[in-house]
């Protein structure tokens, strides 16, 4: 394990907003929440040992075999288990900057990184450095990537999928996008890829750990090959099978989404928005740079100060955290993460920003 | 993962009783379940990386360092990160029959297995068949053990553990014993000896998923390198922390348990008894043979008839659900295990086994 994740609320007190967390601040869990302190008596025995009865519901909600998912306790778990199950493979690429998870499991498990651009691993190189080496080669794609917020298109993921032997996409954010992103049919059908899902970030359950993989059958064998039993806890499954059974419709302003209700759906059009409002302000502020995004958070850089010292200054000042996104590789000291948070919020963060880069140059 | 473990409740409808859990059916969780519904707005965040307060909780019962535990989701998760970070020794060795994890885990892990004489591979052959090899073999011991739950002494365990390179101790069945085990302290003393604890056979919530490890403070900085973040769900973490922090006093008569309560205490004096009680009836059944046991469930085993055909019955006839353990390697056909359950279920299982063999005996 890796130190310096985002979401470390829990080590300071009085905050405020958290706006280092990338789950969306528009999805009520009051109703998932009733539901489960009236089921708590699940704590009492044992889970399945494979959370087969969500799987059967994921399959039914996607058109798939439950023998093409697998539930996992959160996408972090499964980004650990396809690494362990692969691993013969040797090799790994990572586009910078990006979730560290995934070059931290392959390098548990003793995979090889590729060198080349550092800011451009994972197929996007002009020259093909990795002509013949192919089928050693594992590419981790985050999409929406984290701490971008960059979608590649279904065009460029699948030219990934023909250059890679395997091509691992973490779609934990793909609830939080309205870019058309690989469905789990599409992928499956192409044999070498493998998608992650997370339930944590479309219904706003991080504490749960609730993520699934969906893959052709005979690689999803292979992982439950690896699997230990028990690994999703049994409330985790509980909330699952509860979600989805009680939601309503498959929308269509959301192809690439397992099932997002009216609700999600008119969720996420609010969170972009907040969004786009909360870029532009951010962008008015000499000396703040803001990366394009196409979900709801951004990545960000301070000129004439660091992100530590801003969010030392937003943690005391105002009790807002952000995520200092300096120990992404690929990143710097100036670089900061935000996620979008309620409106009244995200006008403070601006202001409070603001304030504190006018300080900043005053004491230059 | 292998398939076949016992509680496997949720296969089957209508049980009336579960005598295939090995949980206490005295421990009331009824006050955790209250405070888990007020907490319940913890799944709306990630839980600690690493589950840290809990650590420092379980460090004070024991007069130990944090940086001596390592808490996971489960005891089963424990295995599993224990066989990923020691997989350089290269070989195991297990005391057949016991859990099957421990070699499930190992042969993912790519070790090979002692061969010897099939049911005392673990250090207790006349011959020293290990010798010279001490320094590739890890030796796993569940203690009390399971399915038949004898207890080694701690003195048996010394010796083990001079006999290995690595001796793995799982205690997950401490609470349910009154035989002496290893404190947390003297084993960490030990250098090469790995302690698995489970918090959900000692507060009977299997469904939380919650375990710990106690070991020297190298070999948990070991683990934790190989551990992924946020493995732990946060409701598993409050509950910990809650059980903890509402527990009143060390026990005197359970030297070997971190910190049973007086009502925990008192509900182990009962436990025992019942088992004593049960074991004794059973075993005035001719044609079953019930094999001794230290805790609260027991192995036994029918003549002219399966277990397969004794669970098939028993849950056509009275809802009760046993454990076929003729899946433990070393055990046969014959095999099968029971916990015992509240006196009027254990009643009832005695009598409706007796009608089972009279019956078999009858139609031969």
């Amino acid at each position: 394990m890796i130190n310096g994740h985002g979401d470390d609320i829990y080590k300071y007190g009085g905050i405020r907003c958290n706006f280092s967390s990338n789950i969306s601040p528009f999805i009520d869990t009051k109703q998932l929440r009733q539901h489960l302190a009236e089921r708590l008596e699940v704590i009492n025995h044992y889970p399945e040992p494979d959370a087969y009865s969500l799987e059967v519901l994921i399959a039914a909600k996607y058109g798939i075999s439950p023998n093409e998912v697998l539930v996992t306790s959160g996408a972090t778990d499964a980004i650990y288990l396809i690494a362990q199950t692969l691993r013969d493979v040797g090799t790994f690429a990572v586009n910078l900057p990006t979730f560290s998870e995934y070059a931290d499991a392959c390098r548990m498990f003793g995979y090889e990184e590729v060198v080349g651009n550092a800011s451009r691993r994972c197929g996007h190189e002009e020259r093909p450095c990795h002509a013949g080496k192919r089928d050693l080669l594992i590419c981790w794609l985050c999409n929406p990537n984290n701490p971008t917020g960059e979608v590649q298109t279904t065009d460029a993921v699948k030219e990934l999928s023909h250059r890679h032997r395997w091509l691992i996409i973490d779609q934990s954010y793909e609830d939080y996008t309205r870019k058309l992103l690989l469905s789990a049919q599409t992928a499956i059908d192409m044999q070498n890829v493998i998608v992650i899902h997370s339930m944590t970030k479309r219904f706003a359950i991080p504490g749960l750990r609730l993520g699934y993989i969906t893959a052709p059958r005979e690689v999803v064998a292979r992982l439950r090959a690896n699997y230990r039993p028990w690994a999703v806890n049994a409330l985790a499954i509980e909330a699952g099978c509860y979600l989805l059974q009680s939601l309503e419709a498959i929308p269509t302003t959301l192809p690439q989404s397992l099932e997002a209700t009216p609700t999600i759906s008119q969720s996420l059009e609010r969170l972009l928005e907040e969004t786009a409002s909360l870029r532009n302000s951010l962008q008015e502020i000499s000396g703040i740079h803001v990366y394009p995004t196409s979900t709801n958070f951004m990545l960000c850089s301070i000129q004439q100060s660091t992100a530590a010292e801003l969010k030392e200054y937003l943690l005391a000042h105002h009790g807002f955290l952000i995520r200092d996104a300096s120990n992404f590789e690929g990143l710097s000291a100036c670089h900061f993460r935000i996620a979008t948070q309620l409106p009244e919020f995200n006008a403070e963060l601006v202001e409070a920003i603001r304030t504190f880069v006018y300080k900043v140059k005053r004491n230059d």
